[in-house]
C-alpha cells in the first residue's frame, strides 16, 4: 500500500515527536474540554452531569488484519466501538484518548491515515481527542481508546433494569459484520494463493463496510429522546445478539422469549451466509461487531416505535424461571446460548 | 517462575471470562464512583470539580522485560506512572481503567499477580478500578491504563505558567530508576550466559526498586497543599529531568538556569553510575522513569520549602532570551538538551 521510496520512517521524526506531529492540528469543540493534549493530563468540565467512561483495545492479528483493513477505516472503527459503549448507556460521548503502539515497519504515512480515520470519526460525532500515548511496539499495531461521555443521572440506562413484560428491541440489522469478515478472509486466502487475482467483493459493499467501518448508533439514542422513550435496559451488540440478550437477562435477573423470525437480517447478509454454508440466524446471534443497540422498552411505548424501519421488536422479557428461550421459525423452543466469535475476549464494553 | 503443572491456562476460563475473574472482588471506595465494572461504561460523579484524564501504555519488550520484572511489580508500576500524571496537575486521582492484552503463554496465575499489583496500588492511593478490556494477544503482554482525577479549577497546575524569577524544585532524587535498569540488564546478561549464577543485586535494593516499583508523589502534593504553596508550573519526571525542564520552559516561553551541583542524586545511584562508567548527572538529566515531581514556585515561597529534605531547589526560571542553561559544577555554562532514554516514545504524560 505504501511505496517505501515515498514514505517517511517513524524513527526519523526526532524530538518533534510522533504524537505532536499527529495532533498538531486538533481543534477542540466540546465546551467541557478545558485543556486537551499538551500537559500531564487533560482537564474537563462535567458540571451538572454524570461522567461516563469506557475503554477498548484493538490488537493486530486479533481484532484486525492489515491484509484487508485500510488504516483510515481502522482508526474510524477504533473510535466507533468506543462511542457505541457510551450510546449504549443513553449518554453523549464527548472526549476520547487514543494510545497506539507502532512497530517501525509502518511508514509515518500509514499512521497518519490511521489518525485521519480517528479525526473523521471525532469530527462526525463531535468528540474531542484530548490525550494519548504513542510508543514503539516490537510486535504489531496496538490501538487503545478510552471514551468519556456525559448524561443527566436520570437518563442513564443500565443493563440490569429490564422488567418482566418489556419488549426487546434492536436497531438496524445483524450478522452483516460477521459475514463481511468471512468474505474478506476468503478473498485474503485467494490473494495469498495468487496475488494476480483481484478480490471479488463486487456488490458486497454493505457487509464489507459493516465489518470495516461500523457506525455507532447516535441516531437511535437521539430518536428515542425525541420520542420521549427511555429504554428500561440497553447494551450495544459487540459480541453477538445472543450474548447481549443474555447479559441483560442475567444482570436483570429475568428470562426472555426471542423470536428467530423477528431478528433483522439484511438480504445481502442472508445470501452471503448461505454462500458460506452458514446459518444466517447463527451469524446474527453469535457473529458480533454489528454495534447496533439492543434495548428493552415498556409495552406502553410500543406504538411510538412499531413503524420505524430501523428498529425491530424481537421478543420480550419474562420472569427468570421461564428461562431464556429462542423460538425458531418452525416454532421449536431452544435455550438461548452465547457463542461469541472470540470466547477469550471479554470486555467491559 | 510459574510451574506449568500447577498453573491454569487462560483459555480455559470459558464464558466466566478473564475480566470477571480478575475483578470479582473489587470494592469501590470513591464516593464519585456511581457504577464500576459491569456495564457498557462506568458512571462517575465529578460534581463541583474539574475532571482530569491521562493515559499510558506499557508494552513488553519496550517498557518492561519480564526476565527481571515480577508481574506484581509491573501491575503496581502501571498504575503509578498514571497516578503520577494526575499529581503533576496538582490534582487527586480517583479512578482507573486497565486494558490488558495477554498471550496464551502466560498462566492465569501470572495475570492474577499482575492484578494483585494493580489492586495494591489502587488500595494504597485510594483509586477505584472502574473498567477495562481483556483480550488475547498474539505477541506479548500489553497494559494500557487510563486514570481520572479531580481538582478545583483554581488548584490545577499546568506546564505553561512558569514565571521569570520562579525557583525550580524537584522532589526526591533522580537517576535511580535508570541506574537500577542498567543493573538489571547486566544481571540478565550474566544469567543468560550461565543460569546457575544468581543475580548480584545485593545492597542495591533502593535503585532496583526505583526501577521496578516507583511511587507517585502523592505526599508532595499534600505537603504543598498543607504549606499553602501552589506551584506556578508542574510536570512529573518520566523522561528525564532535562526533558521535563525544557517542557516547562518551552510551554511557558521562558529560559532557565539549572545548577548541576543542586541536582539530587542518591549515593547508591552515584556509585552505580560510576561502576557502569556513566556520568551520574547524565543519568539524572536523561535517565527518566523517576516519577518525581518537577515544579516551579514563587520566590516568596522559598522559606516554606528550603529545609525539607525531600525537596531540592535546583535552579530558576529566566526570560526566554537568556536561554536554557546547565551550569556545571566547574562553573561552565552549557545549553540544556533533552536526550530521553527512548527518543521515539513521546507521550502526553
Amino acid at each position: 500500500m505504501f511505496d517505501n521510496k515515498e514514505t517517511t520512517g517513524i524513527n526519523h521524526l526526532g524530538e518533534f515527536g510522533l504524537i505532536d506531529h499527529l495532533t498538531k492540528n486538533i481543534e477542540l469543540k466540546q465546551p467541557g474540554t478545558l485543556k486537551g493534549i499538551g500537559d500531564d493530563a487533560a482537564v474537563l468540565d462535567f458540571t451538572g452531569k454524570k461522567t461516563l467512561i469506557s475503554t477498548d483495545m484493538l490488537l493486530e492479528g486479533i481484532h484486525f488484519d492489515l491484509a484487508y483493513t485500510p488504516f483510515k477505516h481502522l482508526g474510524y472503527k477504533a473510535i466507533q466501538v468506543n462511542l457505541s459503549d457510551v450510546y449504549a448507556m443513553n449518554a453523549t460521548p464527548s472526549q476520547v484518548t487514543v494510545s497506539i503502539g507502532v512497530s517501525s515497519k509502518f511508514p509515518l504515512e500509514a499512521i497518519e491515515e490511521l489518525y485521519q480515520g480517528i479525526y473523521v470519526a471525532c469530527e462526525k460525532y463531535n468528540v474531542d481527542l484530548v490525550g494519548g500515548d504513542t510508543s514503539a511496539s516490537k510486535q504489531g499495531l496496538i490501538i487503545s481508546v478510552t471514551v468519556l461521555g456525559y448524561a443527566d443521572e436520570a437518563d442513564i440506562v443500565y443493563r440490569n433494569t429490564a422488567q418482566e413484560g418489556d419488549l426487546i428491541c434492536v436497531s438496524g440489522d445483524l450478522g452483516g459484520a460477521y459475514t463481511g469478515l468471512q468474505l474478506l478472509e476468503r478473498e485474503k486466502l485467494v490473494y495469498l494463493e495468487n496475488p494476480n487475482i483481484q478480490p471479488d467483493l463486487e456488490g458486497k459493499d454493505y457487509i464489507v463496510e459493516r465489518q470495516l467501518k461500523p457506525e455507532a448508533r447516535k441516531d437511535i439514542v437521539e430518536l428515542l429522546k425525541a420520542w420521549s422513550v427511555t429504554p428500561t435496559a440497553m447494551i450495544d451488540v459487540s459480541d453477538g445478539l445472543a450474548s447481549e440478550v443474555l447479559h441483560i437477562c442475567t444482570q436483570s435477573n429475568k428470562g426472555c422469549n426471542l423470536y428467530e423470525e423477528k431478528i433483522p437480517i439484511d438480504p445481502m447478509t442472508y445470501e452471503t451466509a448461505r454462500e458460506f454454508n452458514l446459518d444466517p440466524t447463527i451469524c446474527a446471534l453469535s457473529g458480533g461487531e454489528d454495534y447496533e443497540l439492543l434495548f428493552t422498552i415498556k409495552q406502553a411505548d410500543y406504538d411510538k416505535l412499531k413503524n420505524h424501519p430501523d428498529i425491530s421488536i424481537i421478543g420480550h422479557i419474562t420472569e427468570a424461571s421461564a428461562g431464556r428461550n429462542l423460538i425458531t421459525k418452525a416454532g421449536a423452543v431452544h435455550e438461548l446460548k452465547a457463542q461469541g466469535w472470540n470466547a477469550f475476549k471479554n470486555s467491559q464494553g
